[in-house]
């Protein structure tokens, strides 16, 4: 009895998914998360090359993975008529001005139509599905994407993309909180780091969220 | 070098702290979070009480420390004319239609005027500080808080309060991402479990919003 | 055919009300908007008291026949069962800082519990109601009532209350915006003048809102 | 003293405008609004054509002028440094769904990449200017507005463009009521007749915005 409240509380209850009352999310699933750039950045601000190498390997297999199971989920969503949305990191402009404060502390601009900026083949938005460009970290915050679900009823979000421990999270939980059921997938997207991936999935889970393989959803769709 | 994204990015900047552009949130500072009821319900849900008792031991002295903590906090915060805002868990009515979907799923309703939603004495609001009442998890969510901060011309918040992997997560997440600098006292917060508490506070630490011990931050104050 | 866009567009649609799916909204029918307050204001700026009284008897015929109206609707929504939310101007305290920007501007603070901000008995709130304290005009920017309204899946407002050129106004267009279907009592209202009245009723009648007098209402509730 | 309010009421006081602290607005400056289209609905519709074009020319001759200063406006703040935000109406695709229910309610979906959809060549965008697009009426509840402006520490708004009853009326009132300073150029905007416009103007005026002529705009900047 490690967590008293997982023990005493009532998990948050199953939900059902089904077209137009749930849409799918997908966060960031830009080149910007892939570790070739970031291993370029590691080299460039002077870090050991095959350190870098080594410690980015694990992240990229993380990465990869989650992608291939997006992609499987994207190509069921899309022929069962689920509602898609794509959320991408992106500025109006280069001009640190238009991007939210919390990135340009952090200099972290992404100017429109980079190479970094560029979604993943596999999971790239076709003609007709939303896209949300956002500069902070949560989609709820900084896109009008909760207008928009809202008025076309949507009730329930399927969650994929990265990362983990940052602007998924901080999109899920305010999702949970104006009142969608969260789907999140667990391997359908990664953190930074495989500890504070799952440390967000012990937090998060059935209390805030229920989670599902990608197997489990794909059979529930 | 286990985490590359840490090891490479910029960490958040330090910011200043100060009377009418810093504001000082004590979150869910509530008897509910005490351990006594919880160990009622334990019981009553049919584990052994010595069990119960033992797991919460812990839990209590956690708590018992964090609201020393922010009793100290709230102190200097009154004494040096710094906004105050009490953040409590209560709906307008027992009805469940008028708490949160969030918890309405969960079963926790807070009614007003209940023994449970008491401020605990060391941190109780006195006239003329800001309470907000709130059925959901995070304080941006669920109130007007924003409204009134941004209105005061509120530029940073000091955090203190509980869950640190619940309400205070999403409340630290949501008040970042819109723009505030945000100040997290670790030692005047505490989560469900102490690996959650301590899981929250690697994620968030330089990523999403600074730390500082409550001795740290009564000499910044 | 002066309107060329009323010509042409397509009315707004009327839609069903009924428990549990449409509240009742009333906003603030507070003592601040009768005419006695307002009186000695006047006198106090130097006007001549018999013209002001003048003046001010118009207006006070039209504020009296609209808390009488809204009464009679409230009474009805009571016995029916639908939701019913009390708004109010009303800041945490008498600190101009703790009062909306766009209302500190021209002084307009009203600090807890005065005889202003008293509701007018004939329409005031009993156990179980919802209200909301605004220091704003509009209440869905100033307070959290979207949050409460979205998670009773709320879907259509009845509104009413003052001034229909000002707050009632603002409430209607953000509520339409957002998607709530609006009914606007036009006799359950009313405005600074009888013209801007008229002009709003004009302007939002079958374009973001629809209209019903109260005898209309009685019969649909 | 017909408006005993307008008359008792401190009036809001003025605002300095500079760069970098204020920003231009246009409001649905597109094709959608100009005459001729209209004359082609109105005719499709069935109405006489030569009675509809007679109404529309009034409503043309106020809508060239409005996009003619407002131009002026556009330029000047292009030349002082002015940020420049362009709000047009325009949905993700041609699915209903995708557009805000109130104006899916009167069958008005405008889907991307139209001809009704192009902005006025006299105040279309250039590169680096915010484009944001919206399918309801108020920019602040239909697009991420807010979210950009506030992380630009943008404190006021020149307001310009269409229809001063429609889109211009709930985007000011939420602006003024979230704490920007408004100013509506009066002769840089048109509403759908002109008494609507002038309505508006009289309501808003000194109580929610400040107004300016585009000349007495120009000297200001």
């Amino acid at each position: 009895m490690e967590d008293v409240f997982k023990t005493l509380s009532k998990p948050l209850p199953e939900f059902e998914i089904k077209p137009k009352k749930t849409a799918l999310l997908l966060i960031d699933m830009q080149r910007l998360v892939d570790s070739q750039p970031l291993l370029e950045e590691a080299v460039k601000a002077g870090l050991d090359k095959k350190e870098a190498k080594e410690a980015l390997r694990e992240y990229d297999q993380r990465v990869k993975k989650a992608v291939k199971n997006a992609q499987k989920i994207l190509q069921a969503c899309r022929k069962k008529g689920y509602d898609v949305a794509h959320i991408k990191m992106e500025a109006q402009s280069a001009d640190p001005r238009y991007t939210a404060k919390i990135n340009r502390k952090s200099d972290f601009i992404m100017p429109p139509d980079t190479e970094r900026g560029r979604f993943f083949d596999e999971v790239k938005p076709i003609k007709g599905e939303l896209v949300f460009a956002k500069t902070d970290g949560g989609a709820f915050t900084g896109t009008n994407i909760d207008f928009v679900l809202r008025n076309m009823d949507i009730e329930s979000i399927i969650l994929t993309g990265f990362l983990t421990d940052q602007c998924v999270l901080a999109t899920a939980l305010h999702a949970a909180d104006i009142g969608y059921d969260v789907l999140l997938v667990e391997d359908a997207c990664t953190g930074t780091t495989k500890g504070n991936h799952e440390a967000v999935i012990k937090i998060a889970k059935d209390t805030f969220l229920k989670t599902k393989t990608t197997p489990e959803l794909l059979k529930a769709l």
